[in-house]
């Protein structure tokens, strides 16, 4: 039940979980299959959220929960965090929070599984590292980092209720960073960019 | 539904997921109540590991999960990090995997909810800090650091399957680590490290 | 000789090096007089930096180098982070690197002090907390989450040969944002932002 | 002036700065000359330390800094850490923090470059993997992660000032750290370590 080490790289440029389903003669899997569940990772402003930032963020966590994805937010008790997790756990999804700090004051009361990392906005690598695509709902300083790093990191980014200058200026720094219009435009996006996935 | 700042406090000191029943006189709760999950953090050697720790982390990680804790390990696909999940999946348990690297190569196969950090063994501050009680499963040079960070971070520290001269360093370090000799023990201790969780 | 409680507030805001001469009565100083050297960090792009972007930046270096201000980069043997910190080291220059690795390859020759962090883009965080001012020249996506960051940080940034969107679209983040137009102008305006310094 | 690919390798395993003075027939270095400093790190107790710890401390910086080293610890003001760098500064050495916090609050009034780092104890991984050698002087919880995290990072560690079943500890972990006596004794032990340095 080991790693197949030819399978192995395919894991390296994307977190996405993978389902090979062939076999070898003996019976064997060719690779594994990773039981991780796929990670979306909406980043948005937190007390400088708008009110449409965060309608069309509870929105959208309801729409990543019915699709049966695992959410990832900063995890705190604001603005777009707040707001897509609420979204997502008022249809029974699973929500995911990495917190900038090393307890949990200033949590989402929606958070499931809180990750403490006591490392400030540092902790905002993780957040694009460990999402499978990674979605920007409204723009900040913060969501801004994401994105960028997001970039650096070669994840998906989707802009959901991004101004046309913000999603210029990430488009020119990179080609494949798409805009979205709608939830449903995003949700239609993420599952082009999952595609293993869908088979 | 926000907090009320007097109930923060209660937050600080440790990350145990706090119910207060109390409700003040409008109906409103005098606090909230976290859905996060009680998180039970396992560390131990990976490719060090021996049959003895790797059998004891089994049967440690099929308690956790059906004493219905979350667990969280630093998710290699090695030794007791993949033992404990593997364990815990196989009685239906949630698994959590804090990654040294910032892709899933190496991974264990029994991870659900995989935090790729990137950033090598800096990661082993973020495993103790969220965890509401650590239990190390054996000893190495990784555990050996995650014991004396839980114990900066004063986090709860159990040492199940540990020698006796290492039990001895960790309790010179701190009152509070406490040695068990078995799984069931192990449990019991874990109950009375999450007295409220218990009402 | 400890530090007078009323006095630490006033290096939160900002890591500005302060010298405060009023003494109490007793003839203890109100405040500590902290040695460490004012940093300015210079942030730009690596493989993707143009012949311009290098030559501005190895020009930067040695007029940070000649005010006598440390200087701190990603400390990468590539673009912008190595043609600053050659320009600091062509003057005789005090050069901080801020790796992503956890050892020295592909460290600029020209770093005087490493810092290995073993994190990845997770430092860049540290790139900006550490430097008093920080100066974007040249843009990518490294550099924008550097520049965001800052931003989130609350330091002082200088946009040295951005683009016209770019400019537009970090000004309209922060108001404190700075376009400057040559290295002259950037630093006099560094000298700006270090009032108490110059007493 | 380019890194020579084939000598990479050489800074992989150690940081330790290395001069190679082979040279190719047409006169260019078959490998860089790093800028970089010998960095010595010393960790040890802060508000925990004894008089003792500080006594010794201070030598040993007077002794580090007097051999030309860099020297870098947690960068606080208390205990070893300050003790430390207040005897390097003593006899004009160079003095590096790695700060847990995001500013100077709290820093040793001996740091000449304070790397504000906002990550808590996660930074104790940042101070051995620049170190290269890294000292242990007395013992406590954040000093215990600094050794275990230095094993696992296969940086060379000796034990200056600790008790008895502490090194026995660390020296079931890894045969190569080294118990020293005295200051003069751990400074002939790090000249055995810095074999190249010395040609």
């Amino acid at each position: 039940m080991a790693i197949v080490n030819g399978c192995k790289s395919l894991f390296v440029a994307s977190p996405i979980a993978v389902l090979l389903t062939t076999f070898t003669p003996d019976g064997h899997p060719d690779c594994f299959h990773s039981m991780a569940k796929t990670i979306i990772g909406v980043m948005g402003p937190g007390e400088q959220a708008t009110e449409v930032d965060r309608q069309v963020a509870y929105r959208l966590g309801q729409e990543i929960a019915q699709a049966g994805w695992a959410l990832l937010t900063g995890g705190r008790n604001a603005g777009v965090m707040d707001a897509v997790s609420q979204g997502a756990k008022s249809v029974g999804g699973l929500t995911i929070g990495i917190l900038p700090d090393g307890d949990r004051a200033g949590m989402s009361q929606a958070i499931d599984i809180a990750i403490l990392t006591g490392m400030g906005s540092a902790r905002n690598n993780i957040n694009v590292l460990s999402s499978d695509v990674v979605v920007a709902c409204g723009m900040g300083a913060g969501t801004a980092s994401e994105v960028a790093l997001a970039i650096k990191a070669a994840r998906p980014v989707l802009l959901l209720n991004v101004d046309r200058d913000s999603q210029q200026f990430f488009q020119t720094l990179s080609a494949t960073v798409v805009a979205v219009a709608t939830v449903d435009e995003t949700i239609a996006q993420i599952r082009q960019l999952l595609p293993l996935e869908r088979a």
